[in-house]
C-alpha cells in the first residue's frame, strides 16, 4: 500500500489520470492546466454538479471504492440525460483523509473511468486535496444538446402522459438490505465480545452477508445506472418528451417538481407503478408498503417524463418504459389512485438530505 | 436564527438563489433544472473546479462566512483569467453540518454574490446537502475565450520574459498573523481557566486581536482577489502572454509547472520579486526569510506569465506588473539569482495539501 503523501497532489493527479485520452471532438484540453477547454460551436452546453459526502451519501463499510466511483459518475451523467442531452466531459474533485492509499484511489478511479467509458465521457480535470474527516467527492458533468432537443421540467401540459423507465424502489430496498446486514454483523460482534468468544470473533472477520436472490437490489443501490439507452430509444422512436427529470429523490418528489414548474396537476395509478419482484419480496419481508417505497425511495436514477397523448402507441410499444398516469389541470392537484380506486394526495416525502 | 431543516434542501436553494437574474447572454437557464444550459457558439468553453474543506482550506474561527464565500468564488474565477478567458457562470455545491443556520448561508451567499457581481458572473446551479463533520464548498466556474486568445502553461519559449502581477507572500503572512492571534487568544483563555479567573474569561469574550498596520495582509488572506484587471490591461496593451497561471501554491511551484510543461528553464532575480512593505515587516517580526515567503507562500492569486522579449517596453510601462526574470533553455535549469549574485536551484516547496 502506498501513502498518498509520497506522491503529493500533482503526483497523485498525474498517476490517476495517466493514459486518459480524450475521445470527444469537443474536448480540446483536459487535465493539466488552470481550466479544461471545450469546443461547442453548434450545440448548447449543459452543466450539472453533485457533492457526495462520506456518511451522508455513502457508507464505506459496505460500498467498495470502485462501485462508489462508478455510481458517482453515473449519477451526474444521469442529469445530462435528464435534459435529453449527451454527456461529454467530467471533472472530479476529491478530498481525502489520511486513511486512504494510492491503491484506494486507483479503485475509485477505475470505477469512474468504467462509467465514463460506458458513455463515451472524457475526464478533463479535477482537484485533489485533503480532508480531516471522511471522503468528499465533487463531480461536474458537461454535456451537449441541440437547442430544440433540450427538455426542461416546466414543459408538461394537460393531457400529457406520465412515463417512467425501468422500475422503482429497488435502490432503496438495496440500501435497507445493506443496512440490515451491517447491523446484524455489528450485533454479532458485540455479542461475541460480551461473551469473550475469540473463536466467534475470528469467524466474524469472514462474515458473509446473505444476499442470495437479492442481487438486483444490491446492483441498483451500488451502481446507479444512468438511462442513456432510454434517451437513445426515445429519439429513435421520434418521441420528444415535454418535461423530464431523473428520479434521484423519489417519484413523488420529482413529480412535484414537474407539476409545480409546469403549473399542472397529475393523476398517477398505483397499479401501473413498475416494481421488480425482488423489491416486492424485500418490502414484504421488512413489513414495508411497497408502493410507498416505489413513490418515495430515492436513487433509482430512472427517467420520469411526460409525452403528448398522441405518442401513446409509441410509448406502449417501448420495452422498459411504463405509462403510470397523465397530466391534468393544476386545479385538480396531484393525485394517486390506489388499486381499490381511492384517491390520495401525492406528497413529496423524498429523501431530504438537510433533515 | 433559522434551522436549515425547516426550509429543506429545495427551500434553502430557492431562498439562497432568489432574485438571481442571469446577466450574460450565454446563460440560457440557471438554477432549477437537472442542468444549467449555456450557449457558446463562437467561443471556446473553459471549465475549472475546486473543492474547499473546513479545517484544511479555511478556519471559521477567524474567517467569517461572507469573506469565505467571496474568496471561494474569486479563487475559481481566477483560474479562468489565468487562461486569458472571461468568467461567465458559476455553480456552488455546499455540504453543511447541523451547526449552520439559514442566516449563516445568507452570509456565505452574500460573499459569493458580491464576487460574482464584481466580475459579471451568473450563479447557475448548485447542490446543497448535509455533512456529518464540517463545511465543504465545491465551486465550478465556466468561462469563455476566443480560441486564439487562450494561454496555456506550455507556451513559454527561450528568451521570453517572466512577469508577475501585484506582490507576493502577503496572503501567507496574513495567515501567519491570524494563526498567531488565534494561539494568543487560546493561550490567554487556558491561563484564565487555570487561574479560575472569571473576570478575565469574560473580557476574553471581547478579545480584539492586534491587526493595526497589517490590514493589507489580512485582506490578501481573507479576500483572494482575482486579477481580471491585469487581463484587461494586457489586452489593451496588445500583449498576449505565451504561458500563464495564477499563483495559488506559491511562485516556485507555479514556475515549475510552466517550465516543465513548456520544456524550458528560467532565471529569476531575487531583487525583482515584488514584496509589499507590510509583508517584509511581518516576515522580519516572525523571523522568517521574506524571499522564501514570496517564493513559497500560497494563495496570492496573482498572475504569473511569460511574454515575448519584444514586449519588454510594454510591460515596463504597466503599473502593478513586475518583470522578475526570463526563460532559458531547459538544460540550464530553474535558477534563482540572489541579491549578492549567487545562484540557487528553484525548488517547488509550495503548499502540498496531501502532506
Amino acid at each position: 500500500m502506498t501513502e498518498i503523501a509520497k506522491l503529493g497532489e500533482f503526483g497523485l493527479i498525474r498517476h490517476l489520470t495517466e493514459g486518459i485520452k480524450p475521445k470527444n471532438a469537443s474536448t480540446l484540453r483536459g487535465v493539466g492546466d488552470d481550466c479544461a477547454v471545450m469546443h461547442y460551436p453548434d450545440k448548447e452546453v449543459l452543466v450539472t454538479t453533485d457533492l457526495l459526502m462520506e456518511g451522508v451519501h455513502f457508507d464505506l463499510t459496505y460500498t467498495d471504492l470502485r462501485h462508489l466511483g462508478y455510481k458517482a459518475a453515473q449519477v451526474n451523467i444521469s442529469d445530462v440525460f435528464a435534459m435529453n442531452g449527451t454527456p461529454r466531459q467530467l471533472t472530479v474533485s476529491l478530498a481525502l483523509s489520511k486513511r486512504f492509499t494510492v491503491e484506494d484511489m486507483d479503485e475509485l478511479y477505475a470505477g469512474l473511468r468504467a462509467a465514463c467509458d460506458r458513455w463515451g465521457v472524457d475526464i478533463v480535470g479535477g482537484d485533489t486535496t485533503s480532508s480531516f474527516t471522511g471522503l468528499a467527492i465533487s463531480i461536474t458533468c458537461i454535456g451537449e444538446a441541440d437547442a430544440a432537443d433540450i427538455v426542461y421540467r416546466d414543459g408538461a401540459r394537460d393531457t400529457d402522459l406520465v412515463c417512467v423507465s425501468g422500475d422503482l424502489g429497488a435502490a432503496y430496498m438495496g440500501l435497507q438490505l445493506l443496512e440490515r446486514e451491517k447491523s446484524v454483523y455489528y450485533q454479532q460482534v458485540d455479542e461475541a465480545k460480551k461473551r469473550g468468544d475469540k473463536r466467534a470473533l475470528e469467524q466474524l472477520a469472514h462474515f458473509q452477508p446473505d444476499f442470495a436472490g437479492r442481487e438486483y437490489l444490491l446492483q441498483r443501490q451500488l451502481e446507479g445506472m444512468a438511462r442513456g439507452d432510454i434517451i437513445a430509444r426515445l429519439r429513435e422512436a421520434g418521441v420528444r418528451p415535454t418535461a423530464m427529470m431523473d428520479i434521484s429523490d423519489g417519484l413523488s418528489s420529482e413529480l412535484t417538481h414537474i407539476c409545480t414548474q409546469s403549473h399542472v396537476g397529475c393523476r398517477i395509478y398505483e397499479k401501473n407503478l413498475p416494481i421488480d419482484y425482488q423489491t416486492a419480496v424485500m418490502a414484504e419481508e421488512l413489513n414495508m408498503n411497497v408502493t410507498t417505497c416505489a413513490l418515495n425511495g430515492g436513487e433509482d436514477y430512472e427517467l420520469l417524463f411526460t409525452v403528448p397523448i398522441g405518442d401513446h402507441e409509441k410509448i406502449e410499444a417501448m420495452d422498459d418504459v411504463k405509462l403510470i398516469g397523465h397530466i391534468t389541470k393544476e386545479s385538480l392537484g396531484r393525485v394517486l389512485v390506489s388499486r381499490d380506486g381511492n384517491e390520495f394526495d401525492l406528497k413529496a416525502q423524498g429523501w431530504n438530505p438537510l433533515k
